[in-house]
């Protein structure tokens, strides 16, 4: 049995106890931006109940031309005025250079990604860039509150990032 | 108090509780790509406990470049092997058009985004269409699995798109 059968008999578990459709505008007016890390369960890390905010992941949690998209339809279409940015201790970004990175693949499929893998050698000021990109843009201005943290993987704990 | 000020609260209950850092890479080899909609706590939806699969997540939990590249630094630095895509029912990408949505932001702004809003107007279709995404991709090729599904809102249930 696959990985992927096992989460479809835990989601008939999870759809017994279903109470009903919620709203869908966020309740809270939040959008986290996060790291697609296994180790980060967002919603209990935030105590957030469904419902409540919007929860964009990719590696890293990098700001990139997608989360841009993904923020201005979260603040101009569902109201969002909050940003959460959280990076994570023991982050995989750390590990490698978007060169390296790169170099392998082109050597293995004859391709190098036209994209930036988005490596980054220190964590704050990875959450800093992030911060300056949605300042830089022209198309996420709605947010009252833009605040950025690193998770620590052995505490559980957010640490706020300061400018 | 700030929506963010309160989830910082909530964060250090969660810390108070937490046990122990887990390792990087996820231990069941998942990765999942799924949209940003508040309703979808995608641990509980799947039953995933901490460090078993990646989540990526973003409007619609449609295919881009940044998904293509956390994929790729997913299957290829992280080791996964499986992908679930996850759509849902109500989702907004259903609500707008991707002419109707830049204008606005033009006429606001005097700027109009030079990316697609990836707007949809038919669920299924769309999950299918990330999956050809995926499936042409040069860089994600290491899945032995690749299976799309919608989320009901209103039951809890995840149904499987079929090609």
């Amino acid at each position: 049995m696959s990985a992927t059968d096992e989460y479809l008999k835990n989601n008939e578990d999870y759809a017994r106890n279903f109470s009903g459709p919620l709203p869908l505008p966020p309740s809270r007016h939040v959008a986290v931006v996060a790291c697609m890390d296994a180790r980060l369960d967002v919603y209990r890390i935030l105590g957030l109940a469904e419902g409540e905010a919007h929860v964009i992941r990719n590696a890293g949690g990098v700001v990139t031309d997608d989360e841009i998209r993904s923020l201005a339809i979260s603040q101009r279409l569902l109201g969002t005025t909050e940003i959460i940015l959280i990076h994570h201790t023991d982050c995989g970004m750390l590990t490698f250079t978007d060169d390296d990175f790169k170099r392998s693949i082109q050597e293995e499929t004859g391709l190098k990604p036209q994209w930036a893998a988005e490596a980054f050698p220190d964590l704050e000021e990875d959450v800093r860039q992030s911060i300056r990109r949605i300042e830089a843009s022209p198309f996420v201005t709605k947010h009252e509150s833009l605040r950025g943290f690193v998770f620590d993987v052995a505490t559980g704990k957010l640490n706020e990032v300061t400018a």
